[in-house]
């Protein structure tokens, strides 16, 4: 009669770890758990797809600096190799993808099994570079032409901003960051030079890389994006990453706040010239490329382009709403032309370019808005294609009333879409799956009506105004998430780039 | 110029392996593949989710005879362990989930790999049984006092039917079928005891199980619910399943058909008598248990309940449609109230019990349909929250204009749901993510209007008479798809069981 | 104090599966089931090594129709993730590696587990070709002008050899015996033709494949070792292995005793006549190839070649007696100067080619003739890298007197070795291991000395009357095991081969 | 005819990074990168079994302060399922191995996946612990009232000997190392209380854990081994490793040389007084500990027992002589008989217990010290049993002249072996697989006959006299190695231990 249950250990074990937020499905095996939970304070969020479930939790992970615990239901262990219901080696199938996987030999063992989940997750305590590596790092920071520091996700996840800046104000070093690395500092920083990356990449001479990787979104560190003799000082907590594909001229690990505040110490009043050849390089580059965005968003015919969707939305979003974006064209053109001011308040498909965490990651950041009651809103912008993977769950953001406001993007497909009239064509000429190109959705598919039927607001968008009226409307609603199906040329492209996205020639 | 590309190379190896369907996504990095494959004439259909398109491709392979192949992206080979774009070991991760796991090492390797991807998932030459084992099987069958013939999926995808239907009839035996061996005979079938299934499986002294395992599903084959000294006489394709949980009285194997064939030549007219007690005890069960049902059916109270949903759906399905069903109680109840006439007419969550395969399934069985030009209809019968795992796919369904009829049984919520007015009520309590129960869903939701906001029809559907309307005109209209949201009583449940599902105690 | 242990529960298990011989190490944590096993009627061996207790369980394994179970330990698995003593996911380990892989739950589940560990490794219930395949296989064959039968290591396990011999008498086709095949016929049949294997496999338009697969040892069935038009026609148990690398024009799948016994019935009559263009050019070739072998054999010069040695060897053995053999040059020669006579009388490091199989192999073939109290002897010809490997299991071997004559030709090294004298002078060079090829081994080592330690009888050999001498005297001794180190010359080589070993080129 | 080769690529890859040492074996697939790597410059020692080579390999590795890195071979890619010759998933089968896996893709790919190799598994850079937990650490230590330090292998690995000696020097703290930490401070340094090991542990109120984990061989930590209130105060380089177990009271991570360093700054002068309780109480459990021993090796019965012998050897061994020991009692009476006295100096089979690394870690300190032209000698201390996992090595150390001496200790069996007239009556009493007990060997084995087989000097020792003679003569002769077998009584035992090794029974 007051047997403790393993769900009720479960909870227990997680609430005792800190565990604030589970993220689950509606469905069956799983509701004993997700009561305990709410049981012990946890709060429980059901969802309707584990796909969606997973990019949640991942993304409070992130906000809140805690790691991604998945729990897993399974048969019993007695049952083993009967052909139970959900009888699998889920351990051992996790081992590729976590860093920690086990099953409780017992109800006893629970808590243990999670505390070593958390504590092996998580870098607990803080440590700092050796000395000497500092003093080395200085001296090549000192003598570099075409210095530039490189922000990246781990900076963000440090927390580190208040020694970010100060690294890049009392040097007076250009930075850039990377998609997640975005609002470490605000991208209207005067040092930010975003709108010359490719420029800023090529020439620079030593890169200060802040918890970055030179994974393929850095295009390995390699040439031709690269100098073939720059020098990285490579700040990072996991030994592993350090002088990956690139040997680092100064591998420095530890924790980034501590070790931007021992660079700091070091390189105590020196100050690269905002005169210099460098500067002026870099300056000349982003003017040229302001210009080029600003006349394409300004461009009045219908239906919209890219450039001019963005640009309206960009006027009108708050400084510090969250905003969360994905798709192929959406998610590449919205990093430039959506700016992030705080730290920690953008999350897009990151490294592995998965598509369908947006709502997912919405729902996170909407939810940890809601138990914060802070006024910040949340903005998901979409493209079509990706809202697809995980659009149902517009019923969940319903369900809890959530502030996120959701815009789609929609070209009626990916990369380019076929019009309406186009597409009724193609129908007579008969079986749609031989005829239909691969990259097509339904031409002006209701995307809004999903969220009105829900009980949120839907708004269906063709030109500017209606964008900037519906926008405006959503931002004043906090009590309900709302979709702006925004319907854009369906041949809308992205500018040139002067090199493709993923270098793969050059390995 | 000339040169063959290694997207045409896989499509044109898939091809001469007479691979005809195609399921990926509208999205990246399969286009190429897509298109390639389009142009050596396999259909392609582009979903919304991998997921959605895994489920419709492991339907194809069901209805068709053929294996399931996942082709799957990934980064250059010479770029492993430089991070990058969708590096992983995939090879590896999927050995778990496959027969076969290979990457071809070059272009050149293209179509071997394909070759043994294919082969290596099909048995393919026939095999029969030993003939002393046959004999031996005979004369165990002509001794039972209350013989039972279990009909599994094996027996289906075999496409043993007439083979299995003469056994049946000449035999005289009773016979079950598993959930998806439904329709390898009728139904109703005057053989057919599923009415009385507890009793026919715990009193059978003899069982002829024809590809069907002894999972959870059959309850391991396990007292309480077989008699512990049932004989089993197993006929499996499968080495590895025979005699699995329990020993086999005798174990055939072979080709489901080769071997039932080798039995009929042997037990020749030997034919167990229709007024045996075995029948009596087994129609004296399945009369009452059908009384059951039949007063569920006809309450006529609002909200309607689940058996008087399935009533009157049953009453206006054509024989010849193709059933999709996954839920919690939708499916276990649909199992018994909706009857299947013909063979591989059922597709449902099957053994694993994954929610979210209804609308993929129903897409491939609507393409095929479709490729096809008969005139059968899919109709696919969801729970609320089991539809909203895939419930985006209603997109793809009206972009190819499949015959498909969606019936979302709608209890808001998993088990029980909530109704409206408790649910506002709810809300004035505080924060819900405390406060929902982890089984409730917004009350009322109008999926009816996801399938609407794509061209589709849909239909909110309260009373019976609105029920039977809706799918009378949805079956008349094979242009496009529709959608039933049947709002039925949140508190409405199965019937009592004299088991419960998964028996877990006495292993 | 009547508790039964987990050992007692394992050793009961294994003895209620007909498990009769287990091999292990004399060492700590299996002590308790090695006793268990005695006290259950099992033969327990205690080795020196686990690999070779491995080789020792396989070879038994092959020889008595059984699989092998590997039994390991494992820590508590509360102690899961505390760095208990040998923690390891040992399950997860062997999947690679085994077709069941399983830890029992609890002491209640070993029975299952052991049941269903022996039925998954062995295909228990016979199965026979479908019929119409078997038709179209007696029509390839009876209309090919060069037909050749290949017994693959598949018809020793099945037991086929009174089928097998039937098929090949009857039919008049020559035939070609797989490594581990040999002996199924008598290698000395007048239908055997491995002296002209290269010409046979060459030329060969119709081959029937028993059991053998188109791996590496047979070249994997391609050009230029086969003719690109070959028909094949395969019987094979496993239906994963049909059409392997090359697809078979007609596919058997089923027990090969069985299936041979459906060709013979089919086949009747029909004779391939022996005065064909086919026999006379095979004949012509072994002819001409057993000139040379013949020559080399009958060199008087010393040290020995190989071809010396394997020839007076030849001569001594019994018919009756089972060789055992590994090596590089030991092995390859070998398998053609050493005739088999019985089946399964033979095995070498087969498809694996793995080193120090030998004393493993040996010690299981010795422990089974002692239990069987026949007369037959085990002879081990090992290469003197191959001794290496496993050679203190001479100890286990004088330890259970087992009737064992181990033969090792000695060439100081693999491949070609140093002699004594330029051994020295390298010595004086510096240091060894800068100097000393990769090849050599100390010269004219004292193995002979290893087995005398443990008091078994040693002889040093270096002339042919030595060899007879020595090799005589052991097979008179019954009572010990002996070991004959057979000094050769260092620089003997194999005669030259028409096609390297490992056809790499045509892939 | 100037092409690069695989084997070259390799070869300088490795000598690029600084690989000095190879070990692999006399066999045919590593020829070609064995020849290479001795024309890189780097040293190759050729051995008798790969299991051998691995222990070699991963000693040197321990003893240099470098990674182990296993190549192994493979089949061609584009064969991968062919049936190749070594065909396997080698790179998947090592992941739960290893800490980096991978193939090269191509030639030119080999330099970067040799970096990572060795990059992936060395901590490169130095770091430190915050200050703020050094801090809290020290406060700890200050207000300990039975301190005590435990100094690990990490210790050693990390090579922070100075630092070490320092804390213990300057605090006055007792210390004990663990098996691999012996000889970092000297074993018969004042401070060193493991003859009061199970008391220290036990009653420390606070543990410095200098790079040891808490695992097994420390009992996890847990009571009734510790104390249920210890507060320990854990130093490793290895985050996941913190609090493992146990919640570290302070946790510091960073290298423990380091670290070491930022504690003495802390702790300045303060002293713990060598007047306590807590040393008074160590003390006297050491006087006593000693006393029991000192009898048991005096006492002058023959056969010898465990005692005696290593009380002689110990006299006789040269204070920097490397020693190297396994066994079940030989090592672990070793470990408190043998006392080390410089750091990296012992060798035995560690964490992982496993049997047959003594021969393989002998040979690496072999060839480190003829490398380095030091006149240290390697002393391996074998168990009977131990000794036969590798035995054959012995040719190996002949081969090179390695300054190797092994002794083993033989008491025909694990833990009790049997005398040798009651083998002989055992063996009248019929089948030995079924009477001889799974701990015994062949009784009086003569493996010093086993070092003489290949030139090296053999021993065969029964007294005390012998033992001494044989030593002495062996350390005298540095030319050659030598094997000293000596029969101690079958029934010599281990004294009364207070606790069983493995704490099994409080987890």
């Amino acid at each position: 009669m007051d047997e403790v249950t393993g769900a009720q250990l479960i909870a227990e074990a997680l609430k005792s770890q800190n565990v604030e937020y589970m993220f689950g499905i509606v469905g069956v095996p799983i509701i004993e758990v997700a009561m305990a939970a709410q049981a012990a304070g946890i709060k429980y969020v059901g969802m309707r797809n584990e796909q969606a479930a997973c990019y949640a939790a991942s993304a409070i992970g992130y906000l809140t600096g805690r790691p991604v615990i998945v729990i897993g239901g399974s048969s019993d262990r007695n049952q083993e190799t009967t052909g139970a219901f959900q009888e699998f080696p889920q351990v051992e199938a996790c081992r590729l993808y976590s860093k920690f996987s086990a099953r409780p030999s017992s109800l006893e063992m629970i808590p243990a099994v999670v505390e070593k989940a958390v504590r092996s997750s998580i870098y607990g305590p803080l440590c700092s570079a050796d000395s000497r590596e500092i003093t080395q790092a200085v001296r090549l920071l000192r003598a570099a032409q075409r210095p530039l520091i490189i922000i990246g996700k781990g900076a963000a996840y440090a927390r580190a901003e208040k020694e970010v800046r100060e690294l890049v104000e009392v040097t007076g070093i250009p930075f850039l960051p990377t998609p997640m690395g975005k609002g470490v500092l605000p991208d209207d920083h005067p040092n930010c030079v975003a709108a010359a990356r490719s420029r800023a990449l090529l020439q620079a001479d030593v890169i200060v890389l802040l918890g970055a990787r030179l994974n393929w979104i850095l295009h390995f560190g390699f040439p031709p994006r690269f100098s073939p003799h720059v020098k990285i000082i490579q700040v990072d907590l996991c030994a592993e990453e350090l002088s990956n594909n690139v040997r680092a001229a100064s591998a420095l690990l530890g924790d980034i706040g501590a070790v931007v505040r021992q660079l700091l110490e070091t390189v105590r009043s020196w100050r690269f010239p905002s005169d210099s050849q460098w500067w002026l390089t870099l300056k000349e580059k982003m003017t040229a490329n302001a210009q080029i965005s600003k006349s394409l968003a300004l461009r009045s015919t219908l239906p919209m382009n890219y450039y001019t969707a963005f640009h309206h939305i960009s006027e009108l979003l708050p400084k510090d709403c969250i905003i969360v974006s994905e798709g192929a064209n959406t998610m590449d053109i919205g990093r430039t032309m959506l700016l992030n001011y705080l730290p920690r308040h953008r999350l897009d498909a990151g490294t592995f370019g998965t598509m369908g965490v947006g709502p997912g990651f919405a729902i996170a950041a909407g939810v940890l808005e809601q138990t914060q009651k802070s006024a910040q809103r949340v903005v998901c912008i979409e493209g079509d294609s990706a809202f697809g993977f995980s659009g149902m769950e517009v019923e969940t953001m319903c369900r809890y009333k959530l502030p996120v406001i959701i815009i789609v993007i929609n070209n009626n497909g990916i990369y380019s879409g076929v019009d309406p009239k186009t597409w009724k064509e193609m129908e007579k000429m008969g079986d749609m799956t031989t005829i239909a190109p691969p990259v097509t959705l339904l031409p002006e598919a209701r995307y809004e009506q999903v969220m009105s039927a829900f009980g949120g607001r839907g708004y269906l968008v063709r030109t500017v105004e209606e964008l900037r009226s519906a926008l405006q409307e959503s931002l004043n609603n906090t009590q309900m998430p709302s979709l702006l199906n925004v319907l854009i040329d369906p041949a809308s492209d992205r500018k040139q780039q002067e090199f493709p996205w993923l270098t793969r020639a050059n390995l």
